[in-house]
């Protein structure tokens, strides 16, 4: 019973055959064996699992409070999107995407109309939409979260100094009609931060950091399921090259010219909780 | 072209096409492919997804110049062993095994039938051996570098208030015979460090975190390709189920009583460098 190449997956299989939680068991169970299946197609050298330990190592040391390159790392390798995908919402209701990273202050509560943009130099737009059940049934009193960056590609917590807390983020409720709107500017495709183990990757791999321009949602309601997801702008550069893959064809959205302004309409379709 | 749970690994893959490295392509493509499998069949929920990625980052953070624990998840769960095998031996050759994380200093230079232990609680120990070619030629002027635990089992390293720097190494080279002997005490069976996240998964799983008793070694010879290996206790507790999978049976060795000392005879055969 020596560990060798062909030996080894059972035996650490085997090792996990006491843990108490099934769904932990399962876990690494299944991680123990497609980890050993990538190392025995890769046949990395001592070298090179090593520097697959450095890598990783390095990811960690540059997650801080604001900073969480390990979701960087799931996101461009197109896991945080599959993981999205299976946690998708019903058949019939608006497909989730990614939340990132950028949801880590509260949005402030403003009134139906209300601008969520407190510089005034971007192209100015209107977004409205109807939030509605699965059976079309709007839905009053529905809570839209919605934050962007600006039209130079950063949100609020990038620009402490030049952007106010709050700018581009808002928190509106539906009226009796299940209508939000609000004012804002055009959002701007951006890179991810690419001054990190991730943004070398992406260097390596003659990838692009760039995300298309977006504006992102979380619509929760009373006895409905929430959703977290995206409007993307239509004609964004990067539309077809998500450095996250999170674009969904249900979610691009024209903004439509209107004048010096745009809109955008993006209606949002929840499905009941199971009872 | 949606991103979909079908379509996902293929979009990834593609996104490293331009990869001007092929081997770091390769890499990536596998491990896509492999961590998509993962994740599809263990359908991770949102919840669990947030707590692998917290996870990894406490990981990363317990990291530091004296402690690597993402080389410990490594071990616990067999890929640092499948890695050793992978790159094993030549057929006939001393089989090699983890390398662990305490060759961080270097070893003193110490003549022939010297002691490697300076502190004399322990129960003594002779280690003697020959080093040869495949062809069973000795092999004169081999270094083999040596380290251990003490009979408590921890290394110097880990003890500077308590063990001289040094102690429990040292470095010999074989004489004209290819032979090497040495004086020490026996090492002890000990735990891999389980005060960080990769000990409490170990705790999680119900596994003990033991390394049966063992001494390191490496062993190089000019012409010859170098092992990294131990040789283990026979009698130690833990020798059938190393917490790091890196026993081999081939390396297993009795340590055998004569009078209130005891003795162990390890031979090591290196091959010879590819020409």
């Amino acid at each position: 019973m020596d560990f060798t190449e062909e030996s080894a997956t059972a035996a650490v299989v085997a090792s996990f055959d006491a843990t108490p939680d099934p769904r932990l068991r399962e876990i690494l169970t299944s991680l123990t064996t497609h980890l050993h299946a990538f190392v025995k197609e890769t046949k990395p050298s001592r070298q090179e699992w090593e520097h697959a330990i450095e890598f990783l190592t390095e990811v960690g040391h540059t997650c801080d409070d604001t900073r969480q390159e390990f979701v960087l790392l799931s996101d461009v390798l197109g896991v945080s999107m599959l993981v999205e995908t299976i946690n998708g919402t019903e058949v019939g209701g608006t497909e989730a995407t990614v939340l990132g990273p950028f949801h880590m202050t509260e949005s402030p509560s403003r009134a139906l109309g209300e601008t969520i943009d407190e510089i005034g130099t971007g192209t100015p737009c209107t977004v409205s939409g109807t939030v509605t059940g699965l059976d079309g049934v709007p839905l009053r009193d529905a809570e839209v979260d919605v934050w962007q960056c600006n039209e130079d590609g950063f949100y609020d917590v990038q620009q402490p100094d030049t952007q106010p807390a709050g700018n581009g983020r808002g928190v509106f409720r539906t009226d009796e009609n299940g209508r939000f709107h609000f004012r804002t500017v055009v959002p701007s495709h951006y890179p991810i931060p690419t001054d990190g183990p991730v943004g070398r990757l992406l260097n390596a791999t003659n990838r692009h950091p760039y995300r298309p321009a977006h504006i992102h949602f979380i619509a929760q309601a009373e006895g409905y399921e929430p959703v977290t997801t995206h409007v993307f702008v239509a004609d964004s550069p990067y539309i077809d090259s998500d450095a996250v893959f999170a674009v969904k064809k249900s979610l691009i959205t024209e903004f439509v010219a209107d004048g010096d302004r745009r809109h955008a309409e993006f209606d949002i379709v929840l499905a009941k909780v199971d009872q």
